[in-house]
Parts: C-alpha cells; sequence; structure tokens
C-alpha cells in the first residue's frame, strides 16, 4: 500500500512440456522475484510446452523473464524438440500486457527493453509482435514463426525477416523468441437456446471482425452436447475498444433472426475488473463515474 | 503480493472539526500505521467534527484506531464542546465495514476487540452498536446517541443503558463511544427526465426500505435545479442484498406510471467492485462467476 505500481501481466511459452523438473525451474524464476507473483502454469506433454502467467510490478516482471528466459536457454535444446505446437524457440513467445497505472506504450517499451536486454546477454534472435511489432508484417505471431525452429535459420537471414533485436545467425539450442506486448485477452461465451451449431456459427460469423463484426472480437459457434444447446464462444482482443456489453447485445439482435434467445453468458478465466465494471456501467446508465471511485482501487496501489 | 490479507474500512467521527492541528494528529495514527491506508478525513467547523475513511488490514487497523482514539482522549474535552452535529464522546462512533476476504461476523468480532480494549486501556463506557449490537435496540445509532453528551452520564446508569463495555460512570472529558459493523454504503442517485419533485419523491417511497420497498434502500426525491430535473436520491445500505441493478429497474418500472424515463444513474464517491461486478453480471446473465475470475483481486491478496 504504498504509491502507484505499474502492473503487468506476462504469459511466456517455453518449449517444454514433459521435464517437469525444467518447467519448475523455469516457474521458479517468477516464484521467487519479489512483486511479482505466479498465478498459474501448465505444461503440456503432446504440445511439448508450458505456459505461464504471473502478474506483477513492471521491473520487476523484466526481471523475472529474463532469469526464467536465461534458465529456459541453459535447459531445453531446440535441436532435439518435438511436439504438436508451432514453436520456434526455447523460449518461444513473450507477451507483456498492461493490467494496471501503465499504458499500453509503456508496456510496449517494457517489451522492446526486454528484448534488448535478452538479445545482448544471451545472443538470441528476437522479432517485436503484436502491439509492439515495428511493421505491420510482424504483428501477427503466426507469420512471424511461420516455418517453425526447423525453416528459422535460413528465415532470419532475409532482409524482410531480419531480427528485430540479437544476431542473424541462429543459436541451435535456442532458436529464435518472439516477445510483444497486448491487451488482457477475455474469453467470452454466449449460450443460445437452440440446438444447430449453424446458427451458432453463423451469428459467430456476423458479430466477429474478420467477417464484418466487431474489431476486437473473434469467434466461432461451439455446440454445448451435454446442455443440448449451441454458443457463440469468442475471444475479445481490447475489451477496452469492444466491449462485452456490445457483442451481448448484438448476438442478441442477430439471434432474434432465427427466433433464438440469449439463455445466458460465460467468462472463462480471468477478466480484468473494467471490462464487467464498463457493462455495469452502460446498463444502469451511469454518468461521470471513474474507475477510482472502486474502493478495491485504493489497495492495489 | 504475500498471503491473504482480511481488509477492513473504518470511518471513525471525531468531536473536533475547528483545531485543525488535532485533526491531524488524531490522522496521523492512520497516516503511520503500516498495512493501514489513510483515504481521505474531512473536518466541519459547524459540527465541529471530523470523519476520517480508513482503508487497511484487520489487525493493523485496530492498532491504528487505538491509538487515534488515545490521541482524541487526551486532546479532546468534551465538557468545552459545542457543534451542530450529535455526539456523545471524543471519539464519537468507530463503524468497521468488511472489504475483502473477512466475513461480517469476523467485522463485528474486531468491533468488540477494540472496543474492549478502548474501555480497558482508556475506562471509556463504550456501546455496540450497528451489526454490532447486543440487542436490537441499539442498533440504530440514533437511539443509542440519543439525549448526546449531556445527558450520557445520566443514560448509562440505567440498566437499559448499561455500556457493553466500560464504567458506567462517565469521564467527562470523552464521554461515550460506540464502535460498531456496517455494510459499506453505496451513495446511489437515479436521474428522471422530469421536472417535478414530488414524481421523485413518490417514486422514492416506492422503492425504499421504509415505506414498503427493498430491505437496504434508503432514499428520497431531490430537485436538481441547474438541469432542470429530478433524482431518487438513495443510500443502499446492503449492496450484497439490495443490487444496484434490482433498484434501478424498480425506479424504471415505477417511473412508467408517470410517463417519465430513467434518464441516467450516478455513484457518488466510493463503491465496492462487486456491487458494480453484481449488475453486469445480471445485465450479461453470466453463468457460473466468480469473483475471484476478477484478474485484479489477485493483486489485493
Amino acid at each position: 500500500m504504498s504509491s502507484k505500481k505499474q502492473i503487468v501481466q506476462c504469459v511466456p511459452n517455453f518449449s517444454e512440456g514433459r521435464d517437469l523438473a525444467v518447467v519448475e525451474k523455469i516457474a521458479d524464476a517468477f516464484r521467487n522475484t519479489p512483486d511479482v507473483k505466479l498465478l498459474d502454469y501448465s505444461s503440456d506433454e503432446d504440445h511439448n510446452r508450458c505456459v505461464i502467467t504471473a502478474l506483477g510490478e513492471a521491473k520487476a516482471m523484466k526481471e523475472a523473464v529474463i532469469k526464467a528466459v536465461g534458465t529456459a536457454f541453459e535447459l531445453i535444446d531446440m535441436t532435439k524438440h518435438e511436439g504438436q505446437h508451432p514453436r520456434m524457440g526455447a523460449a518461444d513467445v513473450v507477451p507483456f500486457v498492461p493490467i494496471k497505472d501503465i499504458t499500453m506504450e509503456e508496456t510496449v517499451a517494457l517489451a522492446e527493453s526486454v528484448a534488448e536486454e535478452i538479445a545482448e546477454k544471451f545472443g538470441q534472435p528476437i522479432f517485436l509482435y503484436e502491439k509492439a511489432a515495428k511493421t505491420p508484417g510482424r504483428e501477427n505471431l503466426a507469420k512471424v514463426r511461420k516455418g517453425q525452429y526447423e525453416a528459422m535459420a535460413e528465415k532470419i537471414k532475409e532482409a524482410e525477416w531480419k531480427p528485430d533485436f540479437g544476431p542473424t545467425e541462429m543459436p541451435p539450442q535456442t532458436g529464435v523468441t518472439a516477445v510483444g506486448a497486448r491487451m488482457p485477452l477475455v474469453a467470452y461465451n454466449i449460450n443460445l437456446d437452440s440446438s444447430d451449431p449453424e446458427v451458432a456459427d453463423k451469428i459467430a460469423k456476423k458479430v466477429r471482425h474478420i467477417s464484418g463484426g466487431l474489431r476486437y472480437c473473434k469467434g466461432m459457434g461451439v455446440e454445448l452436447k451435454d446442455r443440448g444447446i449451441v454458443q457463440v464462444s469468442m475471444n475479445m482482443t481490447d475489451y477496452s475498444k469492444t466491449a462485452l456489453y456490445r457483442v451481448f447485445e448484438l448476438v442478441k439482435i442477430e439471434a432474434q433472426r432465427y427466433g433464438v434467445n440469449v439463455v445466458g453468458s460465460e467468462i472463462v478465466g480471468a477478466v480484468p475488473m473494467e471490462a464487467l465494471i464498463d457493462s455495469a456501467a452502460y446498463y444502469l446508465r451511469l454518468e461521470d463515474f471513474t474507475m477510482d471511485q472502486v474502493l478495491e482501487t485504493s489497495l492495489m496501489e
């Protein structure tokens, strides 16, 4: 409860999901850094990959991430890596997410400084991606990682794919790392009183960005067989610009066309406070409300 | 960011609003206690009274409150006190409010332990009030304080008004103190597209508890002359049982009768996160949502 801290989330992915001792050592970097909290970590044998979710003060997070990346570079050998999930490096992707009292610009600057230090300290080639990308061609991670580890040694020698930091000569053991910044994802599903997967799919196509819908919404139709209903399953990629209430109301409107009703919605996993309070403010028609009025914000300073 | 802390708010009122040096010394007790945050303090000359708002870990808050009460007992002399606001002691009322990871029962226990220690340490007569009251007759602060300081020396000698802690002989300099527990208040106003104060007043009477409305709602009609509209001005005394969306929808329904529309609403001052998220959950028809999913809660542990 001292002065305001800039809080970020970091969700790095490492190319190890089978040797759990290695996963634990990577997680330790977050567990043992003051002002950083290890929220979750999970590994998948088929993917041979682990995902860490950590929350903490920006500078402390930088320190923890660099320590974790160093551990991964020491203990993972990409020349022997096999797994179903696309990957290009031992530390594969390192996205930073602004949570509190930090702007996206500042989060991008943090990502850049982490990328620079990883490149210098370990001689690692780094791509900046998503909001940290220096060119539009590098925003999309799938494009950056295309060809995966096996093609990366050649790819980073091309002028178009010169790394943002580090050498153009790929270190075989550690590969290439993508460091980026993005908004928090909100996994948001809307349930319909229909058992027809086609209805959910048609509605998803109306509301999602790629086919003409809301800018920060990805989605598809999903069947919930045990409940005998269908759902529009979405990822909201920037709740501050595409609000939950907006997609909820839009799905209701699209559903009317098929004589279908919205029966409920669900948030899977974590959601920033503001994403929900923003919807409360819409429905209650709140005037002049600011997030500072939320009592708990003074607990987070 | 260590283990979960029990967080309470405390809003003590002291009988000094003119000598600001005294007010500062009382505020210092909260300012200088680790794990306690002084959120706000204000004093009023006419009332000759100051109100402190502090937030912090339960045990630390107990320590800060006892220190502040001791300072007030040392520096305020009730035999010379004059002011427009009802009062009965140098430390007049000390309400504790549960905020995070603490139940109302635990908050009542905290209030009792503070009351006991103030009585023992300073020889102060104490009444427990609101949720901490031991009998229904002491729930209402106005009844407890009736007669004010001037009548209190006699009142606490009556069997009915024997203090919950401390002597039945009132110390003249410090008077009597009420210590209690309550839910956070939410000051919530709903604006109507009418300029008729009677309409707002009639609606207030339908929705407030005392005249047949919602259990934890107090309210009255108010005229906003500068905007040319009227408003139903309310205090929600337990948002966990009488939700904001419920009173909002009820005011809409009552307003229809007069051909009047709700144009907006406003929250004055602080509001607990859950009071708004609960309304978002209602309107978005959220299924199986828990407050643990709110990302920021892990920042408050």
